[in-house]
């Protein structure tokens, strides 16, 4: 059996983790990114966190094939670098160069929503598929779209940025500079935005009570309000529910996949959130008769998407025969 | 040279033509579709026109490597059937084996739209790139997809239908019984609607009375009612860019494609529609700083595109091994 290293670099923590070629986390470590540091830093501490996870894995630098890094932002995997990322002081990052000088192994980096659909390819949701969709509703809308097993970034690997797509032509205004994309209409934080406008318009709802005792909106407090019967709430995630399949149809139409994963907090509502999510989009996509279906299934691999992601990522780039040195 | 057979089907005609391995068409024949006939006798004539335009080529059906069908619909190219046409009587129909009864070479399937994708992916505007993507203005708004050159249209083979994503939640009811279609909004159909409604409501525009003029809609009289100055052309004009931009920003942030090709008899209306349509879609899209960004450019295939887009796909299946028999 191979195994790779898998690199989780967030804002707030380093994650990483010895991967087998299966995508099953042998063992894994984690460190605080504290990105107020200079790149080179943070980048010496991902080679030096990448070493100490093989050590304490009770393995060899030459046990391993290849270190696999899922990051925020825009990569280029041809050069090695991390070409730029709006929350990390990074531009054009020599992240191979640097990591390279700790830990002397291929590197290989892509973006972090398309390392987490990697994982779920290869060991979660959408294993023994080629071809699958992975959509994470967060603070934004996430997208990773794998294709005949390997992630699709576009030429210049900066796909898929499926959340930034209007789904409400002239809508409401979105970080990106659009107006109406998708994560401003189905993104945990949309469902808050939409919880606290209803809640403010009926102050008699269950809903704005229960705002009110949390002291901020949520994505959790609609559906709370629904579970005590509460109309606003309802029409609330109604209303939430239409655009999520709006948008959820919209990549199926688009991508075709096998499978099209749905994953994030707000999936752990189940089924107030998922029965109506599974029928509003399935009634949706144009399939002609006897044409074969995408299927839709929640996230599985959880915390460990992005180790497990960024070590597959780096897996197939080994298998594709790129020079990662 | 190798050589392939495109055949373009239509509802109107059918159009054969022998193409080398570069994309350059040889030679062409067309005769009428008849779709009122049984799916029988008109995948006959498209085996037997396949075999006339081998010999009028002066050339041997020895001296073909395959023959590549576009047609509208869902193909299934491991089968060799088409699964699926809303224009024509075929419903699993068996193409490869009917037209191997005419002439003995492998035949491969795909949608037309595709073909016209790959056409100008091979010898159009995308020549020498590997990711790119089409999109036509017409009746509706069609889409193909090119992905590390070759045909993406996912795991059931009916995608790319980009034109049926919703841009307009809850806006047009659009023939695939969704809200809002893209198509609804970009298509020559859509631009002839956007006139009628403006005219109407202005009876004293230029517009209206071109319009009248005309005796019914189409897409070229808000150009022609613009370029006498009307105002109330100009706002139609305006509104129809905004969307369309919308929509190829949604295609760009999807796909990340080296180009995106955009087609369709509208696109003859020169720097009045090409102007503003590349000025919009290109503030729109998701590019960090350092990123590459997606060029724009017009479909260079014509008429021919169907044809040559075809046997393009054929060639590809010859070279990835596919078994067309």
């Amino acid at each position: 059996m191979a195994y790779y290293v898998g690199i989780d670099l967030g804002g707030t923590n380093i994650k990483a983790g010895v991967v087998d070629g299966e995508g099953k986390l042998i063992n894994k470590l984690s460190i605080k990114t504290h990105a107020e540091r200079t790149m080179e830093e943070i980048i010496h501490d991902m080679g030096q966190l990448a070493a100490d996870v093989i050590k304490d894995a009770g393995m060899e630098v030459s046990d391993i094939e290849a270190i696999g890094i899922g990051s925020p932002g825009t990569p280029d995997n041809n050069e090695g670098l991390l070409v730029y990322s709006s929350n990390l002081p990074f531009n054009n990052a020599p992240m191979r160069k640097l990591i390279r000088e700790v830990v002397d192994l291929p590197v290989f980096i892509d973006n972090d929503a398309n390392c987490a659909a990697m994982a779920e390819a290869v060991a979660g949701a959408a294993k023994g598929t080629k071809d699958s969709v992975t959509i994470t509703l967060g603070t934004g809308v996430g997208a990773g779209v794998i294709i005949n097993g390997r992630i699709y970034s576009g030429f210049n690997q900066a796909g898929s940025e499926f959340g930034h797509t209007v789904l409400v032509s002239g809508g409401i205004k979105c970080g990106c500079g659009r107006k109406g994309c998708f994560e401003q209409y189905a993104s945990a934080s949309a469902l808050a935005r939409m919880t606290q406008e209803a809640a403010n318009a009926n102050p008699d709802s269950v809903m704005n009570r229960l705002l009110e005792e949390t002291g901020h909106a949520n994505a959790k407090i609609a559906f709370n309000a629904m579970r005590e019967g509460d109309k606003v709430a309802e029409e609330v995630i109604d209303r939430y529910t239409d655009y999520l399949a709006d948008g959820l149809a919209n990549a199926i139409n688009t991508f075709m996949p096998e499978v099209l994963v749905v994953g994030g907090g707000v999936c752990n509502e189940g089924d107030p959130l998922l029965i109506p999510m599974r029928e509003k989009t399935m009634s949706r996509p144009y399939f002609g008769p006897g044409v074969k279906q995408t299927e839709i299934r929640l996230a599985q691999m959880g915390n460990d998407a992005g180790i497990v992601g960024a070590a597959m990522m780096g897996m197939t780039c080994v298998l594709d025969g790129k020079n990662g040195k």
